[in-house]
Parts: C-alpha cells; structure tokens; sequence
C-alpha cells in the first residue's frame, strides 16, 4: 500500500491533479491520498480581507495564526475546492475516490495551543484564540474500511481537537503517521522542487538516495527545513515503513517517475530489493 | 432509518447545529444527515465580489446561475464551511459522524445543463457554462457500507457530472432520492419554518398532517412551492419511505419534536401506527 502526499503550493494545481489522476489509474495497490491546500488557503483568506499572519517562534519556527474565521477560510480551501475538485478529478480518470477531511470519522485528534507567542513582522506578539496544534493521535479503522472496499481515500487536514474545534495540523505530519499506523510499503511526498536539494535554489543539488541504515553523510549535508523531512523519513522507515520518497509534483506521471528512483528516496539500502518486488513501479 | 435534510437557511447556523448534534446522540436507529448550505452560499459569493444571479425560467422556476468559479465557491461553503463545521460539533456530541459531498465515492451522479435560459432582473437571458442541472442517480453502497460499520454519514451537494465536473443539484431532492433508495422509515425536512403552512406569511396556518391515500384535499389547498414538496413527499411515501416529515430546524430537540408530530407529516394513515412503533421517537 501507498501513501501519497500532494503538496499544496501553488505550483500543482487543478492541472496537476489531471497529472496524479492519470497515473494513478494505472496503479493497481491500495493507495492512501493525503493533500494540502496552502496556496488556496493563503488565496481565498487574501480575497476575503484576511491575508496569512506568520509568526516566527523563538525557536524559528514559523506558524502561521489561525483565529476562528481563518479556520473557516481553511475549511473552505482545503475541505471544499481542493478535496472535492481533486476527488472529481481522480473520479473522471477511474479512481474511485473518497474525500475526507481528518475530522471524519476520528481520523486524526490534534492538541491546541491556543495562544501563540512569537514575532510578528519584528514585533514580539502574543496571540490567541489559535486554532493551529499539533497532532496527537491517528485512527486508521475508517481509512482502513475504505481501502478493503476498494476506495482511495482522499484525506485533508485540519483535525479535532477538544470541543468540536477543528485544529490546524501539518499535513505532512498527518501523512507520516497514517503511512506508519497502515505499514506502507511506500509513503510519497510531492511538492514543487525535484527531492531534496543540498541547496534550495539550485535544482541540480538533489539528493538521490538516503540509505536510512548509515543516514550521517546526508543529515551533515542538509540543512534547516531539509533536516526537519530527513529526520522525519529516517523515523518512518525506522517504525516500518518501506520506502519513502520525495519526488516532483509538477511533471507527468508523478507517482511513476517517483517509484521508479526519481526524486530522493531514503529507506534501508539492504532491503531496497525486497522492497522494489513488493512495490512494482 | 433515518434521513434528516437540514436546511441551508441562514437561521439554522452554528447554534442550530448544537441542537441537532444534541438531540442526534440520543437517537438509536441508523441516521443519514444531508444538508444544504445556501445562506453560507451566498454571504461567500458576495464576500467574493460574485453575488448570486437568480434567473427564472419561462415556468417560474428560479435557478441560481453556477459558473465556474460560483461552483468553487459553492464547494467551499457546502463541502467545506458547513460540513466540517456540522461534523465537528456532532463529533463532539458523541455521533460518529463522517462528512461528504454526493462527488465522494459516486453517490450521486448529476446531468449538466450547462446553458442557462430565463429572465434576469426582468432581462432575457441565455447564459453558458452553467454548472447546475438535474440529480440523474443515487449509489447508495458508500452510506450504506457507513450505517453497517455504525458511522453516521453527513452528506451535501453537489454531485458529480461528466468530464469531473461537479453540479449543483437540489439538496431537498438528493435527500429525497436517498431516502427512498434506503428505505428510509422516516424522512425529516427541517427548514426555518414551522411545517408547510397554507399561507407562508402566517405560521399559524401549518398543515398538521396529509394522509398520503387521500392527499386531494391538501393539494387543492396548497399553492407555489408547497405543491412541490407535497408532491415529492407523496411520491416519496408511494414508493416506501415511512413518513415524510417537514419540521421546524430552529427549535431545542428538532429530531425529537418532529418524531412526535410536530410539523408537517405525510404518510398512508392507514400505516401510522406500524410506523410509529418501528421508529420510536
């Protein structure tokens, strides 16, 4: 089984989604979608008065504020135009998708943090009533009746947090533990660069192979946010799953070109034969 | 079983959905819930520069026009907005909610009329790309795959037409179709008004109930929009739907209040009473 995250800049639109519903009709395994919506998001919240506030952590993370109507906006952008627009989409090609936001069914249960302390254009803030969190806990059992009824299930932050409130969680995150509660073979990162690159602007730096068995030469080469994905790869392959695989959202036949070595793949180079026969790219 | 049509009226908002989700965790039978979202609708498309165009047809029939872009906006009130926020808070209440549109897992299949004719604001109009038409079939395996597995299934428009094009189709008549391809026991209409009332400026003139063997008393007295419903609701009865039931949505217990009579129900008298102890109000 695959579990494919569709990044969401703004680099893999509605074009981009004919790109995955193509070749995912040629894909025979159970696959798991998990997408994002961040350019839609950051769009509508701009066409409604409301533009994205980012706030820098004193650790250097950045987050961005989620008030009560910034959720809303969320909503609509992930839950109604991405989710829906992509499950037409992949219907149209023969997937038989089904679109769900990580609120049904108790997929996922995220934690709060209501207030928000940070920087704010150079301005140290503190800001509440944040509906952003992190994720505490995923329940496979509907994702897991979709799949042995022969649907892909088509999934989408924001989670449940306490009380009905829908909480902000990275969807990457979301897609890291759902691949690892299911054990896929594979868990699939699309976004709008080639893989991991040494150096972000320079596309030609990409990092092949990661062989999670002996990871010290790649995480001395990462840097910042690369770091972050790398170690996060290295904890999913270490907790089971096969392979997973950082790979270009933007071309055709995506999920192909991924399977087949593009991109950057880390697993554990002594059972990347195993792996390889169980896939079948 | 249930099907519960909740209204998309603008007085049956976030506080409304309080009183359902409350009054659902206390109903033991199998629930499937659709909703409309047409007050979230409209405040969107206007809030997005695109207020909504109303063109009436040669028979009186008034149709929002739904391009393209409207389409997205109807995806992200009715998909997004509304059904994750009603999910989330029956979540809360303990009702094992999962939240879809009629797109998901081929619920429903709509037939586009993408060229739109009629008068608007007192011009003649023909207008194209429209994105609304008529709901062709229901799929009931998904909802009833849920219900078995004791999920209680939020469904929405629009459906799904050729090419991966969504539709607008009638929320009413998606509950409607639902309703009689489950067998339901009972269907429940809750909108922002008391029942269906003969005069709809008086909400003293409800209609208590209309026994589907001898309707011809009720459709003489009723006019405009009201024979619509009477007449879906007889057809619903005819063929096995237990009781169509059309009840006010603003009140504390709605589900509860319309199981004992509230509102308006039609159903063969001579059946009422077997009705009556199947569903246990």
């Amino acid at each position: 089984m695959l579990v494919i995250k569709i990044g969401g800049g703004a680099a893999i639109g509605e074009g981009g989604y004919t790109n995955f519903a193509e070749d995912l009709s040629g894909v025979t395994e159970p696959v798991v979608i998990v997408h994002g919506g961040n350019a839609e998001f950051s769009d509508l919240s701009r066409r409604l008065g409301m533009p994205p506030r980012m706030v820098t952590s004193s650790s250097g993370r950045v987050t961005r504020y989620t008030d009560a109507l910034t959720m809303d906006a969320m909503l609509m952008a992930y839950c109604g135009k991405v989710n829906k627009r992509l499950v037409a989409t992949l219907r149209a090609a023969g997937v038989n998708a089904v679109g769900l936001s990580a609120i049904d069914g108790g997929i996922a249960i995220g934690r709060r943090k209501p207030v928000l302390r940070g920087s704010e254009e150079g301005k140290t803030k503190v800001l509440r009533d944040d509906h952003a969190g992190t994720l505490e806990t995923v329940d496979t059992s509907l994702v897991r009746l979709l799949l042995e009824n022969g649907y892909t299930p088509v999934l989408t932050p924001p989670a449940l947090g306490e009380a009905g409130v829908p909480i902000n969680v990275d969807g990457d995150k979301l897609a890291l533990e759902l691949a690892t509660a299911l054990e896929a073979d594979g868990l699939l990162f699309f976004s709008d660069t080639p893989g991991l690159l040494r150096d972000r602007n320079d596309e030609t730096s990409l990092v092949g192979e990661i062989d999670a068995s002996s990871p010290e030469s790649a995480l001395a080469a990462a840097a910042g946010r690369m770091v972050v994905k790398v170690e996060a790869a290295l904890g999913a392959v270490d907790r089971g799953v096969g392979r997973v695989v950082f790979a270009d959202g933007r071309i055709a036949n995506p999920i192909r070109a991924a399977l087949r070595g593009q991109g950057t793949t880390v697993r554990h180079a002594k059972s990347a034969a195993a792996i390889q026969g169980a896939i079948k790219p």
